[in-house]
């Protein structure tokens, strides 16, 4: 009756396949996706586990749609908005809608966490070239991206 | 800019109350709710945490709405519908929508896990006394559920 994946260690799900993060790309660095659970009508949420390898970086984007993210591994820090937020295991954060926002993992450690978005969402957005000259006009901000 | 709750050890995180799971009831025992998440418009999710002492069990009981857990700490059992599952940490188990279903910690550890709702969902009910003895019918479950 209940759907179980079961836990194999190291954040593999026994008939969980291990997949791109995108399908292409030059804008992010070695990162993996798993997905939990699709979502539908009852509970219109996807689960995801993504791993960012130490040193890695997800997509630098924005979109309409919330993430709600739960540490499960490593270290890393997220760009979120104007902000960067450190990132531990288990520390809960949202990134609201419609923020530039990307996640790295630290230089020694992965970067591990769920990722819940709703199953129904917009398409990213990456950053046009003023859009990025403007985030980068915060030095902060600018030692952070990578794009 | 993002939402942040950072975890303070052992399955606090700071600034979130440790509620109790029900306001009263004597079908339960030894569990605390921790509320991450409540859910909106963009991501209509709840997610929250619950802990369970060893020995303890939540409510024998079942709903429209859908339970999606992910096993953070600890060990412990759930009966969804008809069948017994074992929880280990980092399992991920869909109990599915009008299942009656318990959850219990293993005697010597306690039982932690993210659960996500439907920010929108029905009450719980508990079994009628026919109920109960119909799902008391398998011995198995008969050795399993506490009410």
């Amino acid at each position: 009756m209940a759907d179980v994946l079961k836990h194999q260690g190291n954040f593999h799900w026994k008939g969980v396949e291990v997949l791109d993060y995108k399908n292409e790309g030059t804008h992010f660095q070695s990162v993996t996706r798993q997905i939990l659970s699709k979502g539908h009508h009852e509970l219109p949420a996807e689960l995801r586990y993504f791993e960012i390898a130490p040193a890695g970086y997800s997509t630098l984007e924005r979109h309409e749609h919330e993430h709600l993210i739960v540490v499960l591994k490593g270290r890393g820090q997220a760009l979120s908005g104007a902000e960067i937020v450190t990132l531990d295991p288990f520390d809960v954060v949202r990134i609201p809608s419609a923020v530039w926002h990307q996640f790295r993992a630290s230089r020694g450690e992965p970067l591990g966490f769920l990722c819940l978005v709703h199953k129904d969402r917009d398409r990213p957005q990456r950053p046009e070239v003023e859009q990025l000259a403007q985030l980068q006009s915060d030095p902060v901000i600018a030692a952070f991206v990578r794009s």
